[in-house]
């Protein structure tokens, strides 16, 4: 995929987020995978009005070759993203009120969502009766460190399509734009449903679902 | 009717659904049955941007006729619906946050509604004193499994407007897709009440309303 | 006001209405004073996608003048509004999650609010010191009996801003188009606060507060 | 900056913040200062549809200058916030469902936000690790009261981005109207938030996060 064509895709998933409430107050980021590297949005824009301009270019080591913004203090764990899932071409992150407040009041090291037929949205899941475990890692303004926690994480339980920062957000990935979007939607969807679910059955309803 | 304005009316019925929030991650599928059989969505297209090439035509024994696409893993319950309900034309297949919570923490066999004007938007229904009963069903993988379940409980109790499959989604027939769309926006209104009422008053308020 | 005045107001208020969620499923109705009668919706139209031939005109006495439609069943209630508030030039009949929810969960015969800035938007309220009392009458699917008791109520305690049918809806008026609007925006706001602190402090917190 | 500048931006402002629903029912006012004093919003206005003639222009000591509206009784609110916060350059004034229910259900005087990642989307924030403070007053209709109370809390705390007052709203200001409308939607997503922590882990849990 060429540079230009990823950051069409990103400004179109950026417009498509933003309307849905999940990237508020300049919040989230963005990147892909390209033939040439990366590319990935520059810090402080409205993600819901990106151009090309909003967007910094990496090489395949993640050194800037073009773009004049601030690299997104998060950078780095995109890279890491990519590094530890090789089918990993997109990358978005984000901060809904949902995954926000549900990896704060789950006090554990994940989100076991199990029961709904949306998990299905995510690729490989096949039934409702698997557990979609989604990693939840307790925030630290260190991206370095936050990175390590996530490949280590990763080495005895690989990460297949999101993890949470605790207070923080989403990241999720795909093979394409759209496959990210879908997995997005159908997390965000899930996120809504075990809040109210949480709300009618208590919290302790969510650690071992 | 003719498939070609089935098609039509079940592009305006996506992007309707879509815009509320109850077909999300490509989820849900929908259908009508016309003169020469049946139309349906092919699987995996987001139901907000349907075309007339992400439909499925069928005749009247359910063999396709007509379409590339994957037929939805669900069509065998679209068809078991217009079996048992002789007056049904249209099948609308959606995922809402509400039907899907609210399917769960109802642990019994239906979710019974009492008390609410808006039970009027389902035709037949003339009071709030009247209890509508929407039938649920424990969602399995195996459709057919599933369509048996639903006809052997029509034997006993006749399926009227709809049925909720557990923490997946909603199934509702209607006359024509005006009907299907009223009595759509009937329930989700309903089942957005349930569940805040069932907030504030228990979920055992819900049992036996 | 001529009647195709108060018709082209109430479009546009329907209109915007329906935008925010209030006459789902083709719910509600919609009504104003006329310097020859009174213009009411007919039953059974989307009031989001109201015309000139969605509306029945009625004279002084509401006698049909104008209009093939049938009259909502709900007319009847309409014009009591009408005779017992003199100023009252707009009745908006509503439903919404909120309206409903409270009306069912506070079990007497009024939501009294207090303590919010917003009453304010209600006309000759100047306080949120004050209390702002909106009686519930339980739903009957006889109107005439409806009536009757609202207008019974009105000769102890006169009826100022609204009232809220149980399980139903809201009955809203203004002095004109724009005042009912306003009324109805202050109204569902207060509502949708009244109903997440009650979330928060109970439902007994609701009944004195 | 001019005048005219500035009502264009908070023309802006207000159709963004009317369409988020935190200016309901003519609720709210803007201002911004300018070279020339201050311009701030005419009371009983639609701040979703503001237009020229619904500003009031004042010079530096606060008399008007120009514009035949009345001036919002909340205006000596907003010329006390200039008058605190040097850097200050916009103030907006907003009605939420999310601060006007949590400055209701938090008794104490402030709302101690903690723990989440947007806390940075507030100029000078840079840790979720720092607890955010957001003053609560009790509501007055009596500005100049609620003016002193704002004035005497500054010198022992001051003021940083935001006040709320019980019941009714929120203060926010930014040095430009970018900064404003993102501290505004930022602490909206923290509302958000701290309303759904709150309801899932108790009142009790919003005292001393």
């Amino acid at each position: 995929m060429h540079n230009n064509t990823a950051i069409s895709e990103l400004i179109a998933a950026g417009k498509w987020a933003s309307q849905r409430g999940w990237v508020p107050a300049t919040g989230g980021n963005f990147s892909a995978r390209t033939e040439s590297g990366f590319v990935v949005t520059a810090s402080g824009f409205d993600k819901g009005q990106l151009g090309s301009h909003t967007f910094i270019e990496l090489d395949h080591v993640g050194n800037r070759t073009r773009g004049a913004g601030r690299p997104s203090a998060e950078t780095e764990l995109h890279l890491s993203m990519y590094k530890l899932i090789p089918s990993a071409n997109f990358v978005l992150h984000t901060h809904s009120v949902a995954a926000t407040v549900l990896s704060r009041v789950i006090k554990g090291h994940s989100l076991n969502l199990q029961g709904y037929e949306m998990q299905k949205s995510l690729a490989g899941v096949s039934s409702h009766l698997d557990t979609l475990s989604i990693p939840i890692f307790d925030n630290h303004q260190d991206i370095d460190h936050l990175s390590l926690l996530v490949s280590d994480h990763h080495l005895h339980t690989p990460i297949e399509h999101a993890v949470l920062i605790r207070g923080h957000g989403l990241y999720v990935v795909g093979r394409n734009s759209k496959e990210v979007m879908r997995h997005l939607e159908g997390l965000e969807f899930l996120f809504s449903c075990e809040l109210e679910r949480l709300k009618l059955e208590g919290i302790q309803a969510g650690v071992n679902p």
